[in-house]
């Protein structure tokens, strides 16, 4: 997907909302756990419907299709399937390697997966993250600066010239792809961070995760974040998917994305 | 795998090496590409037979596989399957999310794959990398220093208080798990540093990567190496599977196997 046709999405849904497929089959609504032959598909299925009007990205996340083996990859395959080009997917994988594996890593992203865009790790450095950039209409979001406590870890370290860390992370991978092929990953509960992050990279979209379970502040993330072309996608999983772990939870699913999504608008063009 | 166990495979193949299992149908020998029902696991099958005698350690790396959709998942379970505990089977994965995330990884690599260990990405810190620990007789191979240009972008980076962000990484995730558990990716291209990161880390064992077709230095490696476990899984990818493209495809992965483990089998005990 291209960014006019990202812009376009957020333009007329009024939205940056990313809805976070974390799905996890102990948290399914009985019902579809016990009665479907592939729940985990039929719950995804469920929450796109309900919140379609409202999101327009899906992010799911790798590692609860890969913890269900070989029908978890079923599963996720037939999710981003069924969203085809009705919103923006990402494959939440935080992959990288080495070049000649990066390049595999993309092929099975973008070629045989068919998401828009795959999260990836900086750790490796330039040759992890090129193999990425080759491919038109599709996007590397690269990790910038994460919402968990061990950010503080090695993100938050401060270099010999001052800089932290994800700083230097984010000025030197915009160096290697423009606004129109990368992405950063930018956690919200460091809201603060953002305005200085903007500076960096005035353009580039970021990809916000932790607004919703994680409890970041989703005004002070679109007052600094919001570009003329939107320039956000803010992600929630569990505070939408789980709204409700009754037979309500579609109704539920939407009340919360809707809230969310009104939340971002009046900070929209 | 226990420790002991590990330990006396190296001691009773006296090797360190790891045949990593980077399978690339279109390199595979045309005899097995085109009568094959599933080409990847017959190759990988048969480099194994040809190499167990020399080997401790078999590395696929999951890239590859995941290149190839679900029919690339099924090969690589299958190779997971047939190895067994015959040989320490490392998921070369460079995994690494927050931590209910990374505890799902955990449980695809070690749970539903039935690997020994799993390779992890550490920008993320420590709730990224302590869900992995708990598994009896499971290990996490932690990103130390990597063999590829781009570690220079990140990993080499000096720090206020003078160290390499690479020796900091090392340092602080070795104080979340001990030498039972817990080891490091070395590049050999590095092999100079190797001398450096044993001081900080003198028992865990380091995974050894790029000494074939990325032309590290074998002997420097073992000589600052080697400790009195053999403290080291040397891996070579291409220059073993694809010693020859031919029929003999065995015969010289086997050679190449051999050369190799006779190299490290001066520096042992």
């Amino acid at each position: 997907m291209k960014k006019e046709q990202l812009v376009a999405l957020i333009k007329q849904k009024k939205s940056l909302l990313c809805v976070g497929l974390d799905t996890d089959m102990e948290k399914i609504p009985a019902a579809i756990r016990h009665f479907s032959k592939d729940p985990v598909f039929e719950f995804n299925k469920l929450i796109i419907d309900a919140t379609l009007e409202y999101a327009v990205s899906y992010k799911p996340n790798t590692a609860f299709y890969e913890a269900m083996g070989l029908k978890g990859w079923e599963s996720l395959q037939k999710t981003i399937d069924y969203i085809g080009d009705k919103a923006f997917v990402i494959a939440d994988a935080k992959r990288g390697d080495i070049g000649n594996t990066s390049k595999m890593y993309a092929k099975a992203f973008f070629e045989e997966m068919k998401a828009h865009a795959v999260t990836v790790a900086p750790y490796m450095g330039e040759d992890s993250v090129t193999p990425f950039l080759g491919y038109e209409g599709k996007w590397v979001i690269v990790l910038g600066l994460t919402s968990n406590k061990g950010s503080e870890d090695f993100q938050q370290l401060t270099l010999q010239n001052n800089e932290k860390l994800y700083t230097e992370v984010i000025r030197k991978v915009a160096s290697w792809g423009d606004a129109s092929q990368l992405m950063f990953v930018v956690g919200a509960t460091q809201a603060e961070y953002i305005q200085a992050i903007r500076k960096i990279v005035p353009e580039h979209f970021l990809l916000i995760p932790g607004v919703g379970a994680q409890g970041g502040d989703l005004d002070a993330v679109c007052k600094y974040g919001v570009t003329k072309d939107g320039g956000l996608l803010i992600n929630a999983s569990r505070s939408i998917l789980y709204a409700s772990s009754g037979n309500d939870f579609q109704t539920a699913a939407a009340a919360e994305a809707l809230r969310m999504k009104s939340a971002m608008e009046k900070y929209l063009f």
